[in-house]
C-alpha cells in the first residue's frame, strides 16, 4: 500500500524548500563579502538554533540569524560597517525569489484537492512573502510560524505536533515537504509522511530516517501522490 | 567576589577549542576541491548532530560528520570518488595539529593546581590524538567522550551533568573552556563557570548567555583564574 494514501495536507517548509537562497551570494558580495559565505552563514544560522533548542532556551530565528552574520562578517567587513551589513543580510533572506518549480507546484497540489501550509521556525512575514512573490498564497490555508505560536523550533517533536494541532490533522494524512533532511527526520520521528525535495540530486544522510518519496521539484510532488 | 575563584576543575572542549581546524582546509585542497568548503562542512556537521539531538535522536559524530561530508562534496568531487574523499576529510578531522597556546597553556593551568579534563561529543581517540600531538596527555586526569558514556551531544544539559557526575564536582567548581559560544551557552544553563577563547577577536553573539571570563588564548585562562 502507498504510504501516503492517506495524505490530506501538505505542510511545506520554508527556507530553501520555497525560497532560493541563491540570492544571498549576491547580498554578501554587495557587502564587498565573497559569495561562498552564504551557506556557511546559513549553516551556522542553523546550528546555533538548534543548540538553543537543545539547551533547551530556543531562540527568534531573526536574533540568531543575526548574531550568525556579525560572526561570519566580522573581519570582512569593517568594524564600523558590521552591524549594518549583518541586518543587510538578514534582510536579504526575506526578500529571496521562490524557486521556479514552487508557483506550478502549489498550484498542481491545490488543484488535486490536497490542503496546504507551511511550517518553520522563521518569521510567519517571511513565508508569506514568499508565497505572495509566487503568487500563490491564495492556495495555502495556514502560515504556521512555529517559534511564535509554541516557542520552540523544528525538528524537535513539539513543533510537528503544534502543526497537527492547528490543522487539525493526524500524522498519517500528514505530509512535511522540504530540502532538508534533518527537518524530514524531525517529522517521521512524531509519524508524519515525508518527501525529499532533492532539486541537487544530493546522496541522502544515511544518519537521518528516509524520507516516504524523493522528488526533483515540487511539480512531480503530486504524481507520486498518486493523485 | 570572583565567579570564579571556586574553580577546581578545567573541562576542555577539543574540536577548534584544542585542534587547528585550518589544516581542513589543506585536506579539502588535496582532495581538489576549495577550502573554504572547511567552515561550511564544519557548520553543516555540527547543525546535523545538533537536529539529531533535539529531534530526540542523538547519533555518532564519525557517522554524522560523514554523511555530511559527502554532501558537502556532492557535485564537487566525482561520484566515484566520493565516498573516500568524504572518509579523508572525517579521518582528517582526527589528525589536526593542537593549536600552539594548548601545550604552555595547559602545563600553565596543571602547574597552578587545577584538574584538567576535556568533554566532547566527538570520538576519545580524537581527543586523545590531539592531547598526545600536544605533548600534554600526562596533565589530564579524563577524557569525556559523552556520546560513547551517554548517549548525548552538547549543549544538552545532560552532557555537562554527567561530566559533573564522572569527575565528582559541582558546577561551581567546573570551568567550561571553549571556542564555540553555543557550548559556553549550554554549560552556563547547568550552572558551570565558562571561559571563552576566543582567538579571532570575534563578537560575542547575543542569542547566547555571556561568559564569565574571556581570553585571546589558552595561555592567558591561569590569570583570568586569579591563580
Amino acid at each position: 500500500m502507498n504510504p501516503l494514501s492517506d495524505v490530506r495536507l501538505v505542510l511545506l517548509d520554508v527556507n530553501e524548500t520555497l525560497s532560493d537562497t541563491a540570492a544571498l551570494g549576491a547580498a554578501l558580495t554587495a557587502l564587498g563579502a565573497s559569495a561562498h559565505l552564504a551557506p556557511t552563514w546559513f549553516a551556522a544560522v542553523l546550528r546555533d538554533g538548534f543548540a538553543l533548542l537543545a539547551a533547551g532556551t530556543p531562540a527568534p530565528f531573526a536574533d540568531v540569524a543575526r548574531a550568525a552574520a556579525l560572526t561570519v562578517l566580522h573581519g570582512v567587513v569593517d568594524d564600523a560597517a558590521l552591524p549594518g551589513a549583518a541586518d543587510r543580510l538578514v534582510a536579504a533572506l526575506g526578500e529571496l525569489p521562490p524557486h521556479p518549480d514552487v508557483a506550478p507546484g502549489l498550484r498542481a497540489l491545490a488543484g488535486a484537492g490536497l490542503r496546504l501550509a507551511t511550517l518553520s521556525h522563521g518569521s510567519p512575514a517571511v513565508a508569506e512573502a514568499v508565497l505572495a512573490r509566487a503568487g500563490v498564497r491564495e492556495h495555502v490555508e495556514r502560515v504556521v510560524g512555529v517559534f511564535d505560536e509554541a516557542g520552540t523550533w523544528k525538528p524537535a517533536a513539539a513543533a510537528y505536533r503544534h502543526a497537527l494541532d492547528v490543522c487539525g490533522t493526524t500524522p498519517e494524512q500528514t505530509l512535511l515537504v522540504a530540502v532538508h533532511p534533518w527537518d524530514l527526520h524531525g517529522a517521521a520521528q512524531v509519524g508524519l509522511r515525508t518527501a525529499w525535495v532533492d532539486r541537487a540530486g544530493a546522496p541522502w544522510p544515511a544518519v537521518c530516517t528516509a524520507p516516504d518519496v524523493v522528488v526533483s521539484d515540487l511539480g512531480r510532488l503530486p504524481a507520486a501522490l498518486g493523485r
